[in-house]
């Protein structure tokens, strides 16, 4: 009985269904989600686009925590209800509505949402919509596998629609749910160590707010990530090897905190933890915790995990469950502006691994824009990890489209990270360490070690004219800075015609 | 007399002249000095010139804490002696040899270095040369008119060249020494407020490591900034006029601390709160503190300014020593890995303000290399502020040369500031907020509200044209992004021939 969960009883009296709770909702409301890959709403959301096929004509602004699933960004984007969007998404069809301007967009620092919002930059929180297995004694709410900025938008919204859904009540006291104050009050955010507990086990909620309760039997969908392929191994391969001997150089200490971005190069990276018999006693300080992360907790390699969510397959979600009280001992879940702080970031000296879209000659990072225009998923935490981390890799395949695109290019159509941010280039080819090399000598480096055979030649033929050329401390040719992209776009293959 | 100021007695024994104490100087030497545009050694790089035209062959490796004057980059340059150069110049000399391949060189986020020299990644730290006021009867160390890296680098060093000067002696107390340890073990930094101060006001220093003293009685020379024009007044302006405005409107609260960049525009910034009533009991967390912070503590403007260096005018320098005891409770001088560390920036709020060289229609600012190829002066500590700050302005005059170059560009040949770190961008035309705006809406906006009239119409007709013909998030015309760059390569003039 679900019901049971909303252990506030005056609460029960708002129980109702999804019909009956969007009705706050209408033609410009913003809308405050829960939801950071994992932990979204999802009875309004379907309830919303059951409105629009009726015939009812609205739009909303959405606001999340990062990205949410097909059930969120998904349905709303194909029912063209979206107005505004923010901070980051990775949905296909609302990324297309992006990229031809119908849905609204501005992908934001992660770090820095919660205080925007609370200084009102992003309007008024008119709604609040959040994802909980349960509502306290006391009518504070227990969140699911994400935090995100859930905290704030609890604490700041007119109205609150809470879903309550079947995840287990267990899940209570994962959460480690702390807001800081802003500035100039804020004080020093007290995590010393990334086990840290600083907080309450609960979101702090004012009952009265409260405008409806749902219940909930749906699970989040996760994007299921392929098995490593031989670039990721390669890649991961390279990053071990290379922390490894800087540990061993004693250039770093052995007990630095790791962050990996999502995807299947930053799963490697975790994977070959299992089988390296040199890193023991791991923590991770992360935004998004993965399926690896249960291996490595299972192994006895990860002795803590910190993130704002933990997004499970289907397989993981089972197994996690069935051993809550176990790994609740060994992973906190924190608000995104604590997981992602640059404070608390700098602070534990993380081992940062982002991957990138596409990396230039002298270290330049592309990780939002394909051919300097179309926008892939957003920002998200990388530049705070990638501007704070103690040692920062940024990883990319050397080639994508079955090597029609070379990940090395003359100048990126975009930039997300200067090379001021960015300490270590990676692909599957090699690797190379930019803090004590002038721009030239990165340039060198990353066309040799870095960049595909295939463009080698390409690459170095650039260069060597830009020197000649141009001169400078970062040679270019502004006029064929993007050579590679015009030829992709008009041939659909970066490689000059043989 | 001098020598009195060696208080700690047994340290008399080092004092000797410039030729022997820089005998411990050779070819490959890593010379770790002083200085963060103002309190850098002059004997010493004297002495070096002076070896190099005797004939000897060598070249040194030189760090400091961001710039120095003439009397260090300047005549090492001309003379051929440096081969590195980190992390920041502004030497006119060095520069051209920098762009040329002769001084190999790397800028970096100026927060960041300490730790990286301590982490062994800047190469051995064979030679310290710092300016003191006076050595401590326990053999610490007074430092001069800056603080930069010079704790670490006398904490690192193997043999420490003192170089003591003629400033007044008064000067000690007015630094706030204070190492953070290395992560994993490093804990928060306990500044709550611009004025607190947590170290000691000596940097600690081994006697036994320092090889010799010698005397100075030279001063820095500092940079004369002219009288703000006509475009700084009114970029001070239209930054007044904003945060006024948000402060009314309670978006952001009065009490935030100010940075403001080195030049004439924050100059103006300052200048402009001398006639302004309705900012009060201001105070600023800044890394250059220049002549204006003098003229605002004695109107009772101010009522703290931290910051890691005090570069004064020489007639500023007059006035304040004169009234030493005075400034000193209001000014903290800090190391800059303190006054630059992306913990307290944004603890305290910050309101950051930084120059420019140029900034596209979406926002992304360069602020290192003219026409993508030529280093200026570095990036310095613009990231550390820009990316951490509470509101951050990016502020450039709408062109430079006379109007032949346009500081508005479809696509900024170099990128140090993502879209991201910037809030504000703003001209003597106007300001763009870009917080609540899309990519497109930023667009419109610059092009309308901060490009010089000029180039409007070259600006608008390039975009309309990118979001027809590429669309997207963010449209560009790969091909046509740098014809600004191009036409001004080519001709001499951004805007083609009538």
């Amino acid at each position: 009985m679900l019901e049971n969960r909303i252990r506030y009883k005056p609460l029960r009296d708002k129980i109702t269904d999804p019909s009956t709770a969007s009705r706050i909702i209408s033609d410009g409301s913003n809308l405050f989600i829960s939801g950071f890959t994992a932990g979204y709403p999802k009875q309004i959301p379907q309830e919303l686009v059951r409105r629009a096929r009726q015939g009812e004509q609205f739009k909303i602004n959405l606001y999340a925590g990062a990205s949410t699933g097909y059930q969120v960004d998904g349905i709303l984007a194909e029912a063209g209800l979206v107005s505004w969007r923010r901070p980051y998404m990775s949905d296909r069809t609302m990324r297309k509505k992006i990229n031809a301007g119908e849905i609204r967009f501005k992908d934001d620092h992660l770090s820095r949402l919660s205080s925007e919002v609370r200084a009102g930059n992003w309007g008024r929180c008119d709604v609040a919509v959040v994802e909980a297995v349960a509502v306290t004694e006391k009518g504070h709410l227990i969140p699911t596998m994400s935090v995100g900025n859930t905290p704030t938008y609890v604490r700041e919204a007119d109205r609150i629609i809470v879903e309550i859904c079947a995840e287990p009540e267990e899940l209570e006291g994962i959460h480690d749910i702390y807001i800081p104050e802003d500035p100039p009050y804020r004080m020093p955010i007290p995590i010393y160590r990334t086990a840290d507990r600083i907080g309450k086990p609960f979101i702090e909620m004012n009952p009265d707010r409260v405008s409806a309760i749902v219940f909930s039997d749906q699970e989040d969908t996760c994007a299921i990530f392929s098995k490593p392929d031989k670039a990721a191994i390669r890649i991961a391969e390279h990053i071990l090897d290379f922390v490894r001997h800087e540990i061993r150089k004693d250039c770093i200490p052995p007990a630095l905190p790791w962050q990996s971005g999502v995807g299947d190069v930053a799963n490697a990276v975790l994977n070959g933890f299992i089988e390296d018999d040199f890193f023991e006693g791991l923590s991770v300080y992360s935004e998004v915790l993965q399926d690896a992360i249960l291996d490595l907790i299972d192994i006895g390699k990860v002795r803590a995990a910190s993130g704002s969510a933990l997004t499970l397959s289907h397989k993981a979600r089972r197994r996690f469950f069935n051993e809550l009280y176990r790994y609740k001992e060994k992973i906190v879940l924190r608000p995104v502006e604590i997981s992602n702080a640059p404070e608390v970031i700098r602070r534990l000296g993380v081992i940062s691994v982002n991957t990138a879209i596409e990396v230039d000659i002298y270290g330049q990072v592309n990780s939002t824009h394909l051919m300097g225009s179309q926008l892939m998923n957003g920002i998200g935490g990388s530049g705070d990890f990638l501007r704070n981390g103690a040692l920062t890799f940024v990883v990319t395949p050397s080639t994508a489209k079955a090597g029609k695109i070379s990940s090395i290019v003359p100048m990126v159509s975009h930039v997300d990270h200067s090379e001021h941010s960015v300490d270590i280039i990676v692909t599957e080819h090699g690797l190379v360490d930019t803090r004590p090399l002038t721009p030239r000598q990165v340039a060198e480096q990353i066309i040799r070690r870095c960049a595909h055979p295939d463009y080698r030649d390409l690459l170095w033929d650039y260069y060597q004219r830009a020197v000649k050329t141009s001169g400078g401390h970062e040679p270019h040719l502004l006029e064929e800075a993007f050579s590679f992209h015009r030829r992709y776009m008009e041939t659909g293959d970066m490689r000059p015609a043989p």
